[in-house]
């Protein structure tokens, strides 16, 4: 019998679930895809999952003699000690027994997370968390997640419901958020936000560069900014404000060393991360002897998810 | 040589510094209190403290026989380690060696840490707060103070700096905190903000029922609320608001089991936890399965400090 140095990584998405076999260092191996083609399908496409991992698992021989269990990132509202995603309003799933029907249906063992938690747990064992003994994770794509560890540990709050840092209201009776509050700085900081905001700028200002591209996507006052185009810069300054305004909260709430961005719109890099510097660095509590909090990207990127979700099995 | 059961514990507050003998199961006794006539004069100041906590042990037949040393409880901006109080913006103390005055002064060793943090860890190891594992406590006072206990731990962060959860934005560009930033928690939910918000509704409305008493507190628009006058019915359900949505903002991202409230406003017991308990659990992120999060009133109240100054001789 081989040595057990492989766990299956799964991150289930808005779009599409993504996984891989994951060695004990980190390494991720080929990566699988199945896009969820609609949503509010929970049975067909737990049924196309199951077949695809065999698939995987039977392309490059791996089995219960030489493969630790199947670790899952899942959304939403999430029973993590029964295994199920209770609701997820993205996907339209609700009670869905994931974890058992994965286990079952490819004979290994499996378990589930939290998306962003599992996110943050493979930046800290394997990415640029390892440096760091506190630090929040922040995920800002269509929506914003968070995670948080202390002491090298994921803090995960009662019952698994902690680190939902994209709902901390920063401005009471602000915009509409997702979770039925007003104001979260998922409204204000998730590429939905800045995507609303591009759009806004642009109908009240029909010669803004923006107007140049055919599709407004999170990357887009960002590239805008750059060329000079004044309304994209107002549209870019405000995300940074709020994001800005959101990350002070956290910062005097946990005085961590670090926070580190992930999702689509930390593909910004050192043009993001210097601006939100320079904001909250002007603007943190505490004087000349708190210490800054070093704001930096992700170093896994997409994989995190995956590698964190199959680390469960890395004890 | 006696067994060392007792520590001096000794809160600096805006006012008055207050102190007492505490035992090991954290009994208070005698208290002593120091007014602070005049900020800015800490060399004063210290001396009068020194020679107080000198009588009081003498009075108290207590030396350094059988007391295990004296823990203060500081405001501003403090380096633990070191043993200084930094910047005191209340109290206008400056660099102000306050441990070493101390120690060198009683002949007993002496240890310094944050005031909220203090009467947090009172709570956490003789209030309230030891039922449970995961709390935060916040103190509704002259400003808003806050304590983080994780796994029955004090979480002080990077440099003790965490925990300060008066300054959680909740408004962008909102009412001026004196943090300097705009919008914190504090700017809406201490006694302060609550006597600014009476005093404007009085000014709107002369024939509030609040322009009885002749001089407006933290107590105020309770005590005609709780009578019927409308003005300042709005004036707290206002303050229940703003409140509200910043625990909200605490429990997405701790999950705490509970938290404690402390301070003046927190007199107000059921009548103002059984109105945040609603406000809060008619919004609360994650839809049935999130465990809600007890509002509990702090059970050392101004002891709480004091006592959890003490406990730092009692590892």
């Amino acid at each position: 019998m081989e040595n057990k140095n492989i766990a299956i990584g799964v991150d289930v998405g808005g779009t599409s679930i993504k996984g891989a076999a994951i060695t004990r260092d980190g390494k991720v191996l080929d990566v699988f895809s199945l896009p969820i083609r609609k949503v509010g399908e929970q049975d067909q496409t737990m049924k196309e999952l199951v077949d695809l991992i065999n698939q995987y698992l039977k392309d490059h021989n791996l089995n219960k003699d030489n493969v630790l269990g199947i670790g899952l990132g899942v959304p939403g509202a999430i029973d993590v000690d029964a295994g199920i995603i209770l609701s997820s309003n993205n996907l339209k799933w609700f009670d869905l027994h994931i974890r058992d029907i994965v286990s079952e249906g490819t004979g290994l063992p499996a378990k589930i997370m939290n998306d962003a938690n599992a996110a943050t747990l493979g930046e800290a064992r394997f990415g640029v968390g390892k440096k760091y003994k506190d630090f929040i994770m922040l995920t800002l794509g269509t929506g914003v997640g968070g995670g948080i560890v202390i002491d090298h540990k994921l803090y995960t709050g009662n019952k698994d419901k902690a680190a939902e840092l994209g709902h901390n209201a920063i401005v009471v009776d602000g915009e509409q958020c997702s979770c039925g509050r007003r104001g979260c700085l998922e409204a204000y900081a998730s590429a939905t936000a800045l995507i609303r905001d591009a759009k806004r700028m642009m109908d009240a200002h029909k010669d803004s560069l923006m107007w140049k591209d055919e599709k407004v996507d999170g990357a887009t006052a960002f590239k805008y900014a750059k060329l000079g185009d004044k309304y994209a810069q107002e549209v870019v300054d405000n995300y940074i404000k709020y994001l800005g305004e959101g990350l002070l909260n956290f910062f005097n709430a946990f005085r961590p060393e670090a926070v580190i961005l992930s999702g689509g719109i930390s593909k910004e890099g050192e043009y993001l991360t210097s601006r939100l510097y320079k904001y909250c660095k002007d603007r943190q509590f505490g004087f000349r002897c708190t210490p800054p909090v070093e704001i930096v990207v992700s170093e896994l990127g997409y994989d995190a998810g995956k590698v964190g979700a199959a680390s469960m099995f890395f004890e």
